[in-house]
């Protein structure tokens, strides 16, 4: 079965969107039914990956659709429950793989929403009647303010650890001591509470923002909705781009999208994405943009390269190295770029950027070996030229290849490289490259708008390693099955630290050090064996302990 | 068999302290057959934990004992091996709990030689002629100035993730990218290859500061040091404090020493140490102080405390819950943290404070539930109050119990607990404690040097909860019993990531990202199974790996 990251309201199993005017309502109301997987039922508002992707997407269609939403207002369609969280039959029956993967996700999707509230204007308001548990927890986290009833049953909790033996997995105990900045025996008490905590303690301790009796509720959700709104500098009106379905093909191993295209060698474990340059020049006006919608080549590019990035993570487990290429005019690129540099602030160029952004980071963030492969005829400008910067490493070809007439390899830096893509660490991909030596960030700097070849690339730093023809095929094949040859869980381990030097933040702690916790708890017998607190829950038998302490 | 952190000079086996003025030369020279356990030969200088006790205490040594000494040259006593790192045997060999619980050790081994460099003027240099390998370059990587011989044999290098399929245990990755500030992809290149830099190439990247023939090596040394003496802030002269053994009585379920006990209730999981306060008034004079010695209250309690945390992480792997307790009075507490604050600058003083520093680290990264227990008669009073705030939780007796005419429990704070012992995230524990309530802090602030009962602690947010003697008992009880119930890895995980809230050093990404990375790597097949890479490495058998990336 391949795990499908698109989807469309039309087809939503669990949620549903209203809008009102400049304010959107995000209900959950998850089919019991509608698994992505066999042998679960998804009972009180519990979730799976197919519960999140529906999520990613309406996030998604309420920044680029919605340009008039303002606030968006989550809140669950059950009568008593908010949301359980993770679906707990799901994780105990599913793969190390898949959990760790469905993590990610689900922990970029929350990141999503407060890129959303942060960049775009739209403040998220979370509304707990019922429990909220684990993930539903986490899930209210993510958002800019929490209002739960004070009906003397509402609650949240983070009962992870006291049933189940694990770590809340989406973010929780960082954005409780880090982003709500409970104290932290406060937050000792309550992860270690399996009934939560509820009206006005929740208040005190920093849970949630307030607690109202039911009688009230809604006129408060009004009230603060309107006042958010009031207080959004998002541009409103206009018309929204409707974000139409991918052009895809699925092949035998490959996935051809129109700007992007995936080939797999499963065999040597490597697998390539292509990304195809503008073929045309950029609209005129801005209109022109926006009537172009999710043709326009960078949204369309973006949104495939995601796809593409989701596509691999999820369904193709023991590709070991993920090569970056581009094709086309780097002067193309390089005219699109400068079309939404100098729109920034239209909604709609805002908007194309900050997704870009995330792509590039889902990309830093993702667990298989990245190398850039710099050849003739291909368009790392701009935008582009980002995925070198994203890569492990990255190999460049000095002058051309016999029987190649494409134009030689180029590299081409804007305004683009030094700020508008930050990392999950807040700084660019050059500034964390040049960490040790800043005055290479400003050479380089220097350098903006000049194609640079090969052996000034290296020179400048801005690529690993430079080969002529005679080398080239060696010592990229040799660094493929290098690669391939190690341990897939070293170099998870490795790239992982290597990948974000300098600053840390919530998103770096988040991925860091929560998620490596989290992802060995997965591996310990306490929380995974037969004996251990995932296959036990629900059995009424107690979990068998290793009592050690590691 | 008990792994004993105490040793002497005398009794080293793998290395050698020599002092010539205000430089001092330690010398790694390890014997093969003076491994901690059986089973392997510590060949071409590779550690064990008994090779790293002797590090830890030369490291104490020279900073006590030897106030004259500026500079430490670390070098090797083999000739074509500088340090190969952590024995490989004895780490495919070791339990889970023992290699993590040994990396824990060595990187606070590493730490404290950065510290010495940043906070007592001795900075270390370190010289290496021939291969310095995975941990023994890590160990280079501690020091403040790496010099490499250009012999064409002398090496760095971090071959573990190539030959072992894990990570550099030690710090390395994380030094790399953020002490030496390597570019990502020469990191990438240099953590994936065995054979290791070399000469110019290792000055290039950043792995080490200079290069040069072995011809000219010991001038350089020479030179090196002289500078680095000359340029330091530590006052030099004076006599030394000798590190006298510990008084220690180990019994059934106790271990007594002069100032401390640590008592084990193994069948509940539960340990408490006690600190005695000191029982009289300070030394009226520095001289008095540094004739006292070791046996210097604050010193001597610092070596005791260290030990028998130390003692409990390597020995007692199943205890859960460490109760932090006190015995005393507040008053003489305090008084000697006058004394020690009136002279700070006083070389002695300082060390003392920067001891009480690591300490109070040592406990924020020791893996247990910690609990203060604030009782009558007890004396949590400045540097002995922050171990409330080191606590995951604290509980504090309101009024007395019956039968006990002990003076009523108090919490005092002096200005030691607003900066003088900074967490291994920079900030103080009470700044830490109220991220979210900055006005809390100050509010803490205006009650400095007044004994607060446990309402007053209460009210201020000092401590978690106050009970009186109806509920003492019972609530202490329970939650024991609940805390010993919960799985291990659970608890060391959400610990983890609770008790640093704020921002991330390299210390805490070291602890936090890299440790957990290392820990889940640890518990992989690709690793540690059958047929993974640490037991067939040198069996002449490649590792059989499963290829999923996770």
């Amino acid at each position: 079965m391949r795990i499908d990251f698109q989807t469309h309201p039309d087809q939503y199993r669990h949620w549903n969107i209203v809008i009102a005017g400049d304010v959107a309502t995000l209900i959950m109301d998850v089919d019991e039914n509608g698994g992505l997987f066999e042998g679960y039922e998804l009972k009180l508002n519990s979730y799976d990956l197919g519960v999140d992707i529906e999520l990613n997407d309406a996030i998604q269609r309420l920044r680029f659709e919605h340009p008039e939403v303002k606030v968006v207002v989550m809140r669950s369609g059950k009568d008593r429950t908010f949301c359980a969280g993770a679906n707990i039959r799901m994780l105990a029956g599913a793969t190390h793989a898949h959990k760790v993967n469905f993590c990610k996700f689900t922990n970029e999707t929350r990141n999503s929403i407060e890129d959303a509230s942060a960049h775009s204007g739209q403040k998220y308001i979370c509304v707990i009647k019922g429990t909220a548990a684990g993930g539903g927890y986490e899930l209210a986290l993510a958002t800019d303010h929490i209002i739960l009833s004070d009906d003397g049953s509402s609650t949240v909790s983070l009962p992870e650890l006291p049933l189940l033996a694990v770590l809340p997995g989406t973010g929780g105990l960082t954005r409780v001591t880090d982003k709500r900045k409970v104290r932290r025996d406060r937050a000792d008490v309550f992860c270690t509470t399996e009934e939560g905590v509820r009206g006005k303690r929740a208040v005190d301790w920093r849970l949630v923002d307030e607690t109202v009796p039911n009688s009230k509720l809604e006129d408060l959700v009004a009230e603060r909705a309107r006042a958010f709104a009031d207080a959004s500098p998002r541009a409103g009106g206009g018309k929204g781009v409707e974000l139409t379905p991918l052009q895809r093909e699925f092949g035998d191993g490959y996935v051809k999208y129109s700007t992007v295209t995936l080939e797999l060698n499963r065999e040597a474990r490597v697998a390539s994405v292509t990304i195809t340059g503008p073929q045309d020049q950029p609209p005129q006006t801005l209109d022109d943009m926006v009537d172009q919608g999710a043709a326009f080549w960078p949204l369309r590019a973006a949104r495939e390269l995601d796809d593409a990035i989701l596509h691999l993570r999820a369904n193709e487990p023991e590709i070991a190295v993920l090569e970056l290429k581009t094709q086309g005019a780097p002067d193309a690129v390089l005219a699109y770029d400068a079309l939404l540099d100098a729109n920034a602030d239209h909604w709609l160029a805002g908007e194309i950027l900050l997704y870009w952004k995330r792509v590039l980071k889902r990309i830093d963030l993702t667990s298989r070996t990245l190398v850039a492969i710099v050849e003739p005829g291909s368009c790392f400008a701009g935008t582009l030229a980002e995925l070198v910067f994203a890569a492990d490493r990255s190999y460049m070809l000095i002058g051309g290849l016999q029987q190649d007439n494409r134009p030689e390899a180029s590299l081409q830096l804007n305004a683009f490289n030094f700020g508008r893509y930050p990392m999950s660490n807040d700084l660019s991909r050059l500034e964390t490259r040049f960490l040790g030596e800043p005055q290479s960030l400003e050479t380089v700097k220097g350098r903006i708008n000049q194609p640079l070849n090969a052996e000034d690339a290296d020179d400048l730093g801005l690529v690993t390693f430079a080969f002529d023809d005679i080398d080239w095929e060696d010592e990229v094949r040799i660094f493929r099955e290098e690669r391939a040859s190690f341990s897939p869980d070293g170099l998870t381990g490795m790239e992982a630290n290597l990948r974000f030097a300098g600053p840390e933040t919530m998103e770096t702690k988040i991925f860091g050090r929560l998620t490596a916790w989290q992802n060995w708890i997965f591996q310990r017998p306490n929380a995974v064996g037969e004996d251990g607190a995932l296959r036990r829950y629900g059995s009424g038998r107690k979990p068998d302990f290793d009592r050690t302490r590691v």
